[in-house]
């Protein structure tokens, strides 16, 4: 369904939540940022999160050393120019292997999403360490929005954001990998243009779309892990999955 | 240069710019709309503008029997179901092909963007029309920039932007085929997070991401094909061209 968006669209930065450690209740810090900051969490609001502060508060985050290199991981490593280490990391978080080249290994992730690295990163956590991406990013969405629904009677949506690089274009773009509330498809499909035409092609991917609106407020030196996006009328879905972002092989023209 | 993004971020859509025409001065049309809704135009605003109505003013829009297909155009249509007219008219705008299945030619344009159809769009336009990409889309913007410059002083920064598809995603999402004034990318490398860490690999193209936000306030049925965001901070680069949107070969991985 289109919305009729009229109003304006705000993007709101959430400060303040410092720094998450493993175990935290990450809705609670939240909320709390946006309290300090006298921001009311409102229903329709959209909150987006990076994954890597819900990676840290569900212990994501592992030692280099307690990924013990397979052999095979060692050759590639060799050949790639890459830690293995890290390689052995990468392909625990993997089902299928995309591209190996100079320093990279773009993987499709257990969860379905293909990217580099299979989410496995270094920046933003202590230095010898790595953060993997959230297990069930759905659930991770999923709980934040069950605990504002509680604290605050308030019913929002919550995407998950994650960097990804993309095939032909250069530079990265934030993109959903959790969604909870919010359908995150605007689908034009049978309906028609104002001359008539229809529009058979257009299904547009807004949690994507949101996810990026969100990263131009965010900051990857300064600790903005957290935005309100306010005034955006999306279609509700108490079932919605990251799982119908991830293109079916059947229509994977680049598998 | 990272932004101190602390502000909200606003998107604002343009109501009533109406039908636009071959021959109209597509920046004096926005600049109308904006006073009539009483949206002063500001320094530092962001203008986003839909291709569809750049290619519109721009005499872009063609009639399928313009096309006169080749035998090769016929034959491909005949074998991946499509109209030989409007093969013929992607193979004129296209300078690699990059994949043929059912109904879909994913295509290089001569601009070298990477799309479905080489950008040829047959919705929002009278039938039996198709709208080809503006020619020189970072010339567009430019026009519209000083345009908005000369009338009313103010420095903006200019999208054009179109839908496109994206590998291993469902659903499409607004990135940018053409800009002025503002630099498309927020570069980390060489920056350290809080713990140190080199930012490397962090290149955001928020170019794309803007024209993303952007779609989020337009919609394809209610003739919203332009919006301002407001309070982004970016950096200036009066040089800026969507020629560095494209990845170069020898840095994709996926041609």
């Amino acid at each position: 369904m289109p919305n009729t968006k009229l109003m304006p669209i705000e993007i709101i930065p959430v400060m303040g939540i410092g720094e998450v450690n493993k175990g935290d209740d990450l809705a609670q810090l939240l909320l709390r940022a946006c309290q300090r900051g006298k921001l009311g969490v409102e229903s329709g609001d959209i909150i987006v999160l990076t994954h890597k502060i819900v990676s840290k508060a569900e212990g994501r985050v592992y030692d280099l050393n307690s990924f013990i290199p397979s052999k095979f991981a060692i050759r590639v490593g060799r050949h790639i120019g890459k830690d293995p280490r890290q390689v052995e990391a990468i392909l625990s978080e993997s089902r299928r292997l995309v591209k190996m080249v100079k320093g990279l290994i773009i993987s499709e992730t257990f969860h379905g999403f293909v990217c580099a690295n299979a989410g496995v990163d270094q920046s933003n956590v202590k230095k010898g360490n790595l953060v993997l991406l959230p297990k069930q990013p759905d659930k991770s969405a999923q709980n934040v929005k069950r605990f504002i629904k509680k604290e605050t009677g308030k019913n929002v949506g919550v995407i998950i954001s994650d960097t990804f690089g993309r095939p032909w274009r250069e530079g990265q773009v934030d993109i959903a990998i959790g969604i909870a509330g919010l359908d995150p498809f605007s689908d034009y499909r049978g309906m028609r243009d104002q001359y008539g035409y229809d529009l058979k092609a257009s299904v547009i991917c807004t949690a994507d779309e949101l996810a990026s609106a969100a990263e131009l407020c965010m900051n990857k030196l300064d600790r903005i892990p957290a935005v309100i996006i306010r005034g955006y009328k999306f279609k509700r879905n108490e079932d919605a999955s990251s799982k119908s972002l991830s293109r079916k092989p059947a229509r994977d023209l680049f598998r």
